[in-house]
């Protein structure tokens, strides 16, 4: 019977693949995403937040009458419509600008913050809901666009919290990649693509890697066998010499690539937007430690159409096997032309960069090892259940001196239970008044945090200078509690 | 063959009930919730982020197998699971604490904001998808929960900017009311029912529309027919009695209180709590004019098993058919106690606050009939697109110093499509710095404010003193810049 009826009940269960943010979790991603929006603010872009329901047809991409409706996205048929929520912030973008297109400034310079969701198998770290940052320019051909937005990449970086010289914007133009290919005598898209692909590899495989890789094959590291592209020597060769293009000053860089990039029209085109770009960011103040020509920049196939930019974190990090390497990118972007086409025919300009929300909390948590527990309220216990009022009275006085303070609120009957409670919030002080305190007009602070770090340490000695509980009198409440926080540990 | 083309464009536009967010909007709502969540956060409750998507069966409520699956919500079959957008806070706060329960600390206080999806009839104002900001102490049968819930919900209205005198949070419990029907004679729950619905009217009908509605019924403005609940007139008038109790100190209510109540158990258990909230509160310096006993709040029946409160706005406002009026009501909450029950089988105390998000905001701009025009940024307009370098600078300099600034990105060749998108930004200066000007080392500055407001007015005279554009010393720039934009009008 027991049994029958627990079957009964719902199982309290996040659907797979989702997951609840908690306290700090939440406070960290808000004040980094914020601290991104003053800046993308600052440089007179305008918050935008659309609808987290969109029609399929809108979307575009993924259609309803293929034979898994639902591939890659969340979608169901309502009345006569599919409906289905985003996976991105581009294509709602696109949307959007179509939409408002007579109402919209033009450029329409536009951030979006939010949350997309992917129905794709969910792995380690994967979720099917996560957050995503964008930034873009639609509406505007000028390289002052995508200049723009690697200054205000780099601004961003630095003002979340990665210092100049461990961050590193890179970039590139795929006009360029198609000038090499055509130089090389490669015609075939397939082949191009894959070619393209290879060079993405740059950074993992290095320059005998992809020379091999672009030949004849390449024996992996894990032993299995990587088939080339079949390129001859010579086009191999030409390619190589694109992505080694020295790491010296922007205008040497490009007056090589012109030398590597012959006669191709689209090349020289690109070599022309990258130097416009690069001559604004110097103009600006930017160097090439902050944002610097990397020609092994490729970013997704069949999307940009110009200028691309990626963005990596240069400090070193320990990965599950121990190695030591870069942390790695956590923005990417560039210039896409077809996106508002789709709705109305007409070819639309646009540039933007997305954030990597999650990859770049990681880093950040990293770089501060920050300590997290420092976030908890000052916990004000109850002694005497009948005298509420007085313990009330403690916590307003300590909220309006701007300390984050609750009076613990469970059945106050064992004190062992509000000191757990304490431990669980992170609370970094206690305050205690029995009903002998009272009578004194004192009260017991007990500071929590250095209780911690004694309990840890073998002997007590050293901290005796500093008793991790001690008695005030009652009117030197806020100012003994201010003191602790101030001085931590 | 034209026809057929636009015929595959998909059409760009939002569902139908769904509307996106531009600019002012957002940044409006982003500030107000900051405001709130700084306010929650600082009396120790944690944020709570809790994935969009649920199972159905977690959601309650509303389950598959009835005739419309997705009656209220929006739902879709996947794999093995149905799953379905949060239409609220409350379920997921209760799905999250029943799966972490043993994780979490007790009480558990948390905060969430986000947005909640219904799948309702959309109207005018009324979309499908909203915000909602909610906060609950779950775990906690202590009177001090509701007291905390209230003065904090006081602070967030203040704390957002309703000065005190222009809210007022009222608060009521259900025990009372349970314990007035009783001593009326009253039993049957579905009787029961409809005297709460009329005593929810007393705000619209006042003493004469309640007692009629109570008895015989009434004969509404439209010319409508309300039938009454058929009470006797000596029940009726106990009910009444239970409604007027004076607006005087909560003692005197509350003693009143409890000659009306009589013998009831309940309704003395009722009164003994709303006792203890207002000494709470009292004692923490919140007054009748911020927090007070009434006896008309009812709040959603079915629900609270306690203390409710309501929070209204007392200012008054014009509405639609031109007549003066209270603004009303942007928060309510109370005491429930089976939410968490539906999964675990234990009943657990909980008590909580909804803010009506957008109600809220209506409420704020109404009083500070601010202008949004104010925050389009400092437009640096292109004069010659050689010189892209010597424009960027100037909005570099700008923002270094504080100041939202831009260059115009979209095609320079027309000076007006410049103002033109100056206009549609709500910039409040233009920047120009022609051949000439930079040949003189100047540049003209354009307050664009200003110069709307000459435009309305007839005679430019009264201007003379202060022109709508000027030149100044190129290096002025930002202090030019800065004065314009601290005077205002």
């Amino acid at each position: 019977m027991t049994k029958k009826i627990s079957k009964l009940r719902p199982r309290a269960i996040t659907p797979k693949g989702f997951r609840d943010y908690f306290g700090a979790e939440v406070v960290r991603r808000d004040a980094m995403l914020r601290q991104v929006a003053d800046i993308y603010f600052r440089y007179g872009f305008e918050p935008l937040e659309s609808s987290a329901i969109e029609t399929v047809d809108a979307l575009g991409k993924f259609l309803p009458d293929t034979d898994q409706p639902n591939a890659g996205i969340f979608c169901w048929h309502e009345n006569n419509d599919w409906l289905a929520l985003r996976y991105d912030l581009t294509a709602p973008l696109a949307r959007v600008y179509a939409q408002y297109q007579n109402h919209l400034p033009t450029p329409y310079r536009r951030y979006s913050m939010g949350p997309v969701w992917r129905n794709e198998k969910p792995g380690i770290g994967r979720y099917r809901q996560f957050y995503q940052c964008d930034a873009d320019t639609v509406g505007s051909a000028s390289m002052a666009s995508d200049a723009e937005i690697c200054a205000m990449l780099a601004d961003a970086l630095e003002g979340v919290g990665i210092p100049k010289g461990e961050y590193q914007v890179k970039l590139n133009n795929r006009k360029i990649l198609n000038g090499v290919l055509a130089c090389a005598g490669l015609s075939e898209q397939a082949q191009r693509d894959h070619v393209l692909r290879t060079i993405d590899k740059f950074d993992k495989v290095g320059v005998d890697g992809v020379m091999q890789l672009l030949t004849s094959g390449r024996l992996d590291e894990s032993g299995a066998y990587i088939e080339g592209v079949g390129l001859r020597q010579s086009q191999a060769e030409a390619i190589i010499a694109f992505l080694t293009s020295g790491e010296c000053n922007p205008d040497q860089i490009l007056d090589e690539l012109r030398t590597i990039i012959g006669t191709s029209e689209v090349g020289q085109e690109g070599i022309d937007e990258l130097k416009k770009i690069t001559e604004l960011l110097d103009i600006q103040g930017y160097g090439p430690d902050q944002i610097r020509i990397d020609t092994t920049v490729v970013r997704g196939l069949g999307y940009y159409t110009g200028p691309v930019y990626e963005a990596e974190l240069t400090f070193d990090i320990t990965d599950e096997r121990g190695r030591q390497r870069q942390f790695g990118s956590v923005a990417g972007g560039g210039r896409y032309d077809n996106l508002v086409q789709r709705f109305t025919g007409q070819r639309i300009p646009a540039t933007g960069v997305s954030l990597g929300v999650d990859r770049l909390l990681t880093a950040l948590d990293i770089k501060s090892r920050r300590n997290s527990d420092i976030d908890g309220p000052v916990l004000v216990t109850v002694m005497d259940r009948e005298r509420m009022q007085d313990y009330q009275k403690m916590a307003v006085e300590l909220r309006n001196n701007g300390v984050r303070a609750e009076v613990y609120l469970g059945n106050p009957k064992s004190f062992g239970n509000q000191l757990k409670y304490a431990d669980r919030r992170n609370a970094p002080v206690a305050i205690i008044e029995g009903a002998d305190e009272k009578l004194r007009g004192i009260i017991q602070i007990k500071d929590l945090v250095l209780g911690k770090e004694i309990a840890k340490t073998a002997t007590v000695g050293e901290w005796r200078q500093r008793p991790a509980q001690f008695e005030v009198p009652r009117n030197e409440l806020v100012n003994s509690v201010k003191k602790i926080l101030e001085q931590g540990i």
